[in-house]
Parts: structure tokens; sequence; C-alpha cells
């Protein structure tokens, strides 16, 4: 792995990390933060201000329980982060969630995890686009007026980029990550040092307007539900913990340890940035409402529908740093950059889940091989198309987008947990050596806290969140549960289909003779090969078949086979209606009635081409007979192929599509590494 | 062949319809004659008011020319008609103007004909379908409101029906066919008797008008000009009368003589028609302008830009019959019937001509075979886009799309009689007998005439119409020959490379043993069947062959082999990246290398699934192995079907597809018959 001081060669050279190979690298611990932390430390642009945003309809006066909301929030982050230690250390396989919850709680609870992170996916690339826009709009504002289309302009940029198969690189992820910490880090710093030591006084944007309370003097019951409805927005900080559980093969070694210390880091990191936001927002007086058009008052008055309010963290670095500064713009810029790039991981994340997902058979096998293009091009399509269509339908805008967010991500959470401590009572029924005994019990109550911590959050979360979207994505999650579960049903229906039978073997399956028909149209080199390929199959009888579909040629083709002295039969069949198909089919099951133990070989003739548009003008017919043929019991069909000289191009065209780079595969680390076998073996 | 008698009952029943087989039914000429004439007779529905349209420029002084533009479309259409008499009797193959311009003046002319016709049936359907929504309009004013979305609501109707293979009947066409022409005779001989008898005086709904000449009191060269515009309208009336021409098989015996009777008969009707309607709109001072709006005065005031100018058929049947009165409204229904039911013989035409173009291999080989569904599909797909098209730019006024019609259709009668008087000469070199010689000599100076009479005309049109949009019909045409001279290219190439060397073969085409490999992923049924064929055709060498994606699924593999006795090695190879195809691919070119003269036959057990989103789930690697393999020189490549419970859906689905009727089957008359010959033979 590149060290960072090769960065700037990197970035200038590029082509040296394409050609770097799947397995030869892992990830040290300070290239890693950034892969796995970029989706839960960009979520600190957002989460602050939706805490703020909730409060402000009890009125402005609320603002005073958001230091009580930012510590449930830190000790929140703490259990999870704590509880998910343990499940790095117990799973380095890098199952994640879904492994944990599959093993320890059946397979329901698995899918209902597996659902969950599928929906979660969507909206993280709808929530960190929307968000990432809002706050390029701080400082561009026409990004903001035309958000939607600046939104999915990103999403299609990023769908583009990962179906091309640009590799996903370490380095890619360090520069924004760094620079966006280190920024906030300073922002915090240096806001502190103004406000404590400067005795500057600070003043956001919005810190002269006024809130006009929807609800004023909440109290009792109210004013906890709002409460926890400000603390489940806040609980947007915590999306995307989970990933590193998922990466465990991609680190260095000792892998768990190094994940454990990661996600350890990357938890201090987004609690200190979280408090620190929310700290300077107070500071500073940002005054955000949930609808800014009429409940922000400028000197008395609503500010109108025009009014654009800025995230919390750009009127932060605006008050600490000031309006237009260098600080402010390099701030806004990493952040949206950031926002991007955590929306990429669900790029990356949805193969990674979908490969593990079709070994299990929920979901088409051919997203188990790692690197299919058309597979993974097909689930990058879905999901950019389900998060493009929710950014159209909310608006991109991310507090809206947020109300569906957080339940998926608890979900996963609350199952993972308890997955656990039903993992942590299974070893200790085994266990004898009480050292062990002792550090399993300690991790069993670790996350039996978690499970039930988080457990309360999903209660809350659904609880405060349904109806204002949570539902959608619940929604979400049963319609990718009972597809998964129809596609494994149907699975497990043809395998019982197929199932050999027991005992040596079947009747039916032992034909006696084989009939090998050739397919010939006219005398031309593939015809002429397939001949000579059918000859030296040495079947029981051979014979060349033809159908009459103009006069004229079968006659010329009967003179030739004769002149040529071609030693095979030639059977021409009649065809009044010019078709091909029904009369070699027609003919085929003639044949398979006179024997019915037989069995037919139609070899075709074809040519390959190069283009695409040459396939339309070429082996139509033949196209179309195989399809028919195949439904047609007792019979192989086999395709003598003859290469033009254009389909070189289609050849080159397939081995460029090979080398191709499957999204998620750095984080995803290298293969399983297998005990060393020869290549091919007997 | 129904009588008309059975007409109701056929119309309730319709399966019977359906059921009647292709070649069995021959069209009387009381049926023939709707079927080819609906859509020249519909055409007087459009063509008067041109005239009148153009005229009305000059102001409406310029209307008393109208007799001598219709009369002068009266000797063309006689023309016309006596010189396709002609060409039925030469040419009673069926094969029209394309086979006519083909066998006399060359491929290139062949092509410019079909290219022309081609672009004709675009139009037809255009044309016809603006003018039925216009005459419909002026019956139910919401239709020509929306225009445009009514008229592609048609087209779209239109589409489906042919897609879906309704199979076109004669009873069909002959009930509003005969309704329409008996409804404008009638109309015609009451007008004719209220007028000249009664000395009634009629009034058409635009009569109160007065025409804002646009250039007044135009003489000399300007004036000619204006009238060689009017007669170029005037000839609209001339199109598709070489629809029969193409028809000639599907009429009763003797065919040529039946062909040529409903051809004259036609032309009467047509020309009948046309003359009456322009009587009639000058009896009752019918006016109209080319731009409304601002040149028709209501007591000297612009009509303005609401005003709708009906058709002149339905402004006369309103003269005569009276507004709403149950005649008009009958008329008005027949009319817009009859125009649809002509743009439908566009939709049947197509695939006619597109089966004798592929048989030149001008267009993909599969439209060659008569009713191959997919084929038809697309060129009735292309169809139907391109007349949407049309009908969308040129806002569904049949006025301007008439512009671009009558280009390809008088190219297509030049060059059909340009052809014919080659094709007299040839036959005079060689005829002896006198009284042959005179009948052929006629034949050639009608022809001659018609050549020369429509070369004119569509010099006329060329040069009034071009800068009106006559170019975007030219364009079309040069589009489709470009299109269809490179598919003939391609082909020719193809046939070239692909063609058996001389002598007795070649020895690259000899191989010398076969290698069979039989691709396994588990032990089930497939597997089994593919192993128990591959060991029936005796290959020189047979192993088994499976790819290691999973360590534990490939060592249960080898247990099941071991424990089943399998007598066929197993080779397992490695798959570091759970790729299927690479490794197989790179063993496959391995054992070629060995032995470069050596086959090596490629064994693939398939299952075979019914629904279309079952192969989404099955088969994915198999097909892209297959893919890859035929790239692969020196390869056969078998599929093994084994075909599930769930494929007997999807084979019926295909029978059922087998039994679809090609449009254009009726008018295109049974498949040539041939010398009786045992079904198969050897």
């Amino acid at each position: 792995m590149s060290k960072l001081t090769d960065v700037p060669k990197r970035i200038l050279i590029g082509r040296a990390l394409r050609s770097d190979r799947l397995g030869e690298t892992l990830l040290p611990k300070r290239v890693a933060l950034p892969v796995f932390a970029s989706d839960p430390l960009s979520s600190v642009a957002y989460a602050p201000g939706e805490v703020l945003l909730v409060l402000s309809i009890a009125g402005v006066s609320a603002y005073h329980f958001s230091p009580w909301i930012a510590a449930a929030v830190v000790v929140l982050m703490f259990t999870v982060v704590a509880s998910y230690r343990q499940n790095v250390h117990a799973y380095p396989s890098g199952g994640g969630d879904y492994e944990v919850a599959n093993t320890n709680l059946g397979p329901k609870a698995g899918l209902t995890v597996a659902s969950a992170l599928l929906v979660d996916y969507v909206l993280t690339v709808a929530v960190s686009i929307s968000s990432g826009i809002e706050n390029l709009g701080s400082a561009i504002p026409f990004v903001v007026e035309h958000k939607v289309l600046c939104a999915v302009a990103v999403i299609l940029l990023l769908t583009l980029m990962n179906l091309r198969g640009v590799k996903e690189s370490g380095t890619l992820f360090a520069i924004p990550t760094y620079v966006f910490v280190t920024g906030v880090f300073v922002m915090i710093m240096w806001g502190a040092f103004r406000g404590l030591v400067l005795d500057d006084t600070m003043r956001a944007p919005t810190a002269g307007y006024e809130i006009k309370a929807e609800h004023e003097g909440l109290a009792g019951f109210a004013l906890l539900f709002l409460l926890l409805r400000a603390f489940s927005s806040g609980c947007a900080a915590l999306t995307g913990v989970e990933a590193i559980s998922n990466g465990v093969p991609a680190f260095r070694k000792p892998k768990s340890r190094n994940a454990a210390t990661t996600l350890a880091l990357m938890g201090l990191l987004a609690v200190t940035m979280f408090c620190g936001i929310i700290g300077l927002a107070m500071a500073s007086n940002v005054r955000m409402a949930e609808n800014p058009a009429h409940d922000l008052l400028d000197k008395g008055v609503p500010v109108g529908s025009d009014y654009v309010q800025n995230p919390v963290i750009s009127q932060v670095a605006e008050a600490v740093f000031g309006k237009g500064s260098i600080l402010f713009l390099v701030l806004a810029a990493a952040t949206a950059l950031v926002l991007f790039l955590a929306a990429n991981t669900a790029y990356n994340g949805f193969p990674v889940l979908g490969s593990i997902l079709a070994q299990d058979r929920y979901l088409p096998r051919q997203l188990h091989t790692r690197g299919d293009r058309l597979a993974f091009s097909n689930g990058i399509v879905l999901l950019a198309g389900a998060a493009a269509l929710l950014v159209w339908v909310y608006e991109a805008d991310s507090t809206r987008l947020i109300q569906l967010y957080i339940v998926g991500v608890f979900v996963s959470f609350t199952l993972s947990q308890t997955g656990m401590v039903r993992h942590w009572n299974r070893h200790l029924a085994t266990e004898q050596d009480p050292a062990k005994r002792r550090h399993m019990i300690r991790s069993r109550a670790i996350n039996a806290f978690g499970a039930f911590f988080t457990g309360l959050v999903l209660v809350v979360v659904l609880v405060t969140k349904f109806s204002h979207g949570a539902w959608v994505a619940l929604l979400g999650m049963v319609i990718f549960y009972v597809t998964m579960t129809a596609i494994r049903r149907h699975y497990d229906h043809v395998s019982q289909e197929l199932a050999a039978p027991e005992g040596p073997s079947d009747d039916s399956l032992r034909p006696s003779r084989v009939h090998s028909v050739v397919l010939i149209s006219k005398i031309h080199r593939p015809a002429l090969r397939a001949l000579a390929y059918a000859k030296l199959l040495r079947s029981d009888t051979l014979e060349a078949l033809s159908v009459n579909v103009d006069p004229a040629e079968t006659k010329g083709l009967r003179e030739e086979w004769d002149q040529r002295g071609i030693d095979v039969p030639l059977k021409v069949l009649d065809s009044p209606y010019r078709e091909v198909t029904r009369p070699v089919i027609d003919y085929v099951k003639s044949l398979r009635k006179e024997s019915p133990r037989d069995v037919v070989s139609v070899i075709i003739p074809e040519y390959v081409v190069g283009h695409w548009y040459e396939h339309l003008l070429h082996n139509q017919s033949a196209l179309r007979l195989k399809g028919r043929l195949l439904f047609t019991p007792g019979v192989m069909v086999t395709s003598v192929p003859y290469q033009l000289a254009s389909s070189e191009l289609a050849k080159k065209r397939a081995g460029k599509r090979q080398e191709w780079n499957a999204p998620g595969s750095v984080r995803r680390g290298p293969a399983q590494v297998r005990p060393k076998e020869p290549n091919a073996k007997d």
C-alpha cells in the first residue's frame, strides 16, 4: 500500500492505482479509517442540524436541551462502538450484521437484516447526496437553486463511475476525509479559542432571526416526545458504523484488532465532531426551523419561501471563519466531497452484500461471482434508480429523507447485537477456561446492553418517525424481504426437481443411441467444418438436413452436394411457408417417436460476428431454432462456431471487460486465502 | 371465402375468421376491390380539398380552374390505371413495382423504388390517419381539439392490432369501404338532383366566407406554377393505385384478368368520386384557404386561429345532407374508418415488401420467412414510430403531410413504367407471332405514355413541392437506400468470406480427434444426463470439468463423484475470484495448444425454465460461457437441456406464437404453389 506521501504522485499518475491487483493490497489503519469512516463521519454534517430543527418546534428555548441530546447520542455511539468491537473479534470473516443475525437468530432474522441494509444503501445515497448538495449550495448558490437536478446529476456521475468500474482506492478516500476531519477540528478549536480565550462574539448568519414556536411551552409527555424525536434525528450520526464489521478481511494483520482500534477511533472522532458542532451552534446562536419559510422570523416577519436554510456545519463555519473566507470554502467543499464519498460507499457495499446473499441463494446466483460485470451493473442501476426516485420525490431535502433513514440502521443494529448475545451464550455453554469465560461474559454484557439500547432507540425511532416517512423505509424492507424469499423458494424448488436420484442411476437418463443431424443451409466453410466435426463424433447415424425454403436454392445445394461428393446423406424438408424452425422440430420429434430411448444431436454451423448490429443480420433463425430445440426432450444442441474476421474485435472487447474492476473490492479485501493447490488437479 | 351475407355472423363470432388457413382463401373481385382500393379510394377524402386550398392562394376567382385540374387528374388516373393493367398481366407473381424495376432496369432502380415505397408506407399511415382524424373531427369536435393525441392513439391501436396479429379479413374491409363509396355516390346524386332538378341552393358552412388572396391577380408563369402546384396536390388521389399490382396472387383465377378488371373499376370509382366532390364543392361554394386563420374572412374579419377548417368532403356532406343529419354522420364515420383502413394497408404492405427485399438480401434475412413474428414486429414498430414522429412534427396536419406524400409514389410509378417499356422491348426482340407483337406494341405504347406522363408529374411535384416538404421524403428515401445497400454489401462480404474452398476440402477444416469436456457444477439430473449423452458420443477423450468456486462445495462434489462411482475422470479448476468463464476458456485453450488439430467439445448441462424472469435466475454463467466459447477456435459447444416442469408453459406459449397470423397475408395470397413433393425426401 502506498504511503500517504505518495498521494500527489498517485493522483497525478493514476494508472498505477488501477494496475494494483486485488489481493495484493491490504489496508493499514490510516487508510482504513477514511475508507470505512467517510459514511459515519460525514453524517455529522447533517445530524446536529436535525436535532436543532426538531427542538425548534418548541421554540428557541428548547435549544437548551440540545447538550442533553448530544450526550445521549454520545452514550449511544459508545455503546454501539463497544458492541461492534465484539462483532469484529467474533466474526473476522466480514459477514457483518447479516452473518451474525443469520448464524445466531436464523435465516428470517438474517433476511430481515439484509433487507434493512439494502434499504439503508438506497437511503445512504439519497441522504448523503442531498446533504452534500446543500453543503455545496452554501458556497455556490446555483447548486441549491437547482437542488434536485444537481443531486440527480451527482447520482448519475457516481453510477457511471461505478458502472465503468473505476477502482475504489484508499487514497481517493483519504484526502477529502482527512481534510474534512482536520477542517472540523480546526473550526472547533478556533471557535473555542475565540469564544473562551478571546471572548469574541461569533454570530451565525441566522443569529438575528427569531423562531416562531409551533407549540409554545410544551411540557410533560409532549415535551418528552419532542425530545425523543430530536434524539432520533441525532441518531443519524450513527449510520455507517457497522461498515467496518463488513470489512475486517481488508485490514492488515492482526485484522480483528486493527479493525476494533479503527472502530474506536472513528467513534471518538464522530462524537467529538458532533458535540463540537452542536456547541459552536449554541455559541454562535444558529437558528434553524422545521418550516423556515413560516417559522423563522426576521424582525418579526417570516423569511418566506425564498429563504434557503443552510446546514448547521456551514453556518457555524461562517461564524467561526467568516463568510467567503478560504477556510469556509475549503470546509464546504470537503464536506460535500465526503458526503459524495459516503454515497459511493453504498455503491460499493451493495455488491458485497449482494454476493453474500447470492451465496445463500436469496439473490440471482450470478451475483455470487466476484466481478461479474453484468450482475453488478444491474444492482448499481437498481440502487441508483431507487435513490434518484427518492431524491426526486423528496425534492433532495435531506431533512425529509432522514426521517426514512434511521429505521433500517437500527433494525440491523438490534438484530445483530441480539445475535451476538446468542453467540456468547452458545460459546459459554461449552467453554471451560475461566479466563476466556470471564472475557465472554463481559462481551455478552456489552452486546446485551447494546441490543437493549439500540432496540429501545429503534422503538423510539419507529414511534416518533413512523408517520414522518419511516413507513416508506419499512415498506421497502418488506419488498426486499418478500422478493428474496421468493427467489430462495424458487431455487429450492428447482434444486429439488433437479436432485439426482438415489442409487446408481435412473433408467430415463440412460439413452441407447445417438442420431446426429447437421443443419445445412448452403455449402460454405461453416457447414463444411460442422460436417467434419460431426463425423469425428462417431454417432450411430449421421445425416445432413436442409429446409427447402427456396426450390432453386435447394436444387443448387443438392447439385453441389453430389458434385463435391460429400459422404453424408442429405435430407431435405419441405416448408411451404418458408419457415425453418417448425419442419426441423417436427423432424426431430419424429425421429424421437420412432425410437424414444435414442438421443438426437442437432449440430448447427454458426458464424461468429463482431458487432452487435451484425447479430441482427445473422444467426437469427439458428438462435430461434436453438431456443425451440431446448424445449424438445431427448435433444442435444451443438453449435459449431466459425469465427469471421470481424469477430476478432468482439473478442478484444470481451477481454477488456474481463479486466474490469468490480466496485467494492478494496473494502472487501482480497479473496479468501485457500490452501495452496495446483492450478488444475484430477 | 365467405359471402357478404355471412358478414354479421362473422363479426359476432370472429373466431371463424382467425381459423381460416392461409392458402385456402382467394379473393373474389367484390372483396378484392375493398381490400386493395381502400387506400386509393380513401384519398378522395383529402385530394379535392388540397386542390381548392392551393388555388385559394390566388383568390376565390381561381376556383374556376378546379374543373380543369380535376380533368388533368382524371387523365392521369386513366393513364396510370391503363399502365398498371399491363403490369398486372406481365408480372402476375405479385412483385409489383420493385420487381418490375429490378428486373428491367437493374438493382439500383429496384432499390430506389423499394426506398420510395418504404417512405410511402410511412406517409400513408401519417396522412391517412391525420385525415381520418380531421374527418372524424367534423362530427366530434373533441377529436379535432386533440388532433395529435388522437392521431397517435390510432397509430398505437393499429400497431397493437398488427403486433397481435389480428388477421386481415376481406369482410373487415368490405363494409366500411362499400358504405363509404355508396355514401359518396348517394351524396353526389342527391346533390345533383337538388341542384339541377329541384334547383335548391346548397350552401356549405363556409359559403359565406371570403378569401383574402395572398397573390391577387396572378398571371402568366406565376399562375401556371400555381396551377401545377394545385395539380400536384390533386395527384394525392392516385396514391395506392399500385397496390393491386403487388397482390395479383391473392385473386381468384384468371388472376391477372380479375386484377386488371378490379383496377379499372377502382380507377373509375376514384375519378367519379373525385370529380363529384369537386363539383359539389363548387356548387355549394365551399371556401378553403391555406392559412384559414388569416386568409379566410367572415364579414371582412379574419376567422382567427381558433377556426377549424373541415375537410371538403364533410363540408359538402353538410351542404347536401344537412348538418347533424344521420347521413352526414354515417358518411363522416365511414370516411374516417376507410382512412384508418388505408393506414392499415401500410402495416400489411410493409412485411410483403420487406420479405421480397430480404430475399434479395437488402434487409435482414429473417424477414424472408413468412410469419416470422419477431421480424415483423420490428418492422411494424419502425413503421409506427416513423409515422408517429411525422404526425407529431407536422401536428397531424394532413395538408402539410401531403406535401411529402406524392414524391415516393411518382418515383415508383415512373421507374416501374420505364421498366415496363424495357420489358416489352426485350420481348419484342424475340417474339415472332404478329398478333402477339401487335399486342405488345400496344402495351409498350401505353407504358411509354405512362412513364412519360408520370415522369412529368414527378418533375412537377418535385419543383412545386420540394421546399414545402418533399425534401423530407427524399431524405427518407436516401436513408433507406443507403441502409439497404450497406446491408447487401455486408451480406456479400460475409458470403465471400464463408465461401467453401474449391477442390475436395481444405486442410484446416479437417480436425483429427475430439476431446469432450462435460461441465459439472453439481451432481443433479441435468449433469447426469449430460454425462450419459457425452458417453454415447464416443469421443477420443472424455472428462468432467468443474470450477472450484467454493471449496466446501467442491469437496462435496468430489466425494459424491467417488461415492456414485461415476466412471468419467473429474478435473477441478481453481478460480480464486470465483469466476467460471475465464478458467474454462483458459483450459480449453490449453487443450488446443497441446494438439492444435484437435477439436474440443464442451458439453454444458442446462435446465430449461418457463418464465422470462426465471432466466434471470438460471443459466446466466452458462450463457456467458457459451458466448465466450464461440470466439474460441476449434470448439464445439453442446447444450444438453433438461426440461423443468415450468418449461411446459413456455412450450405452450411458443406453440401459440407459431399460430400467429402475419399481417398482410390476405393481400399476399397463398404461398406459391410448388410441384407436389413428399414431405421429406432423401
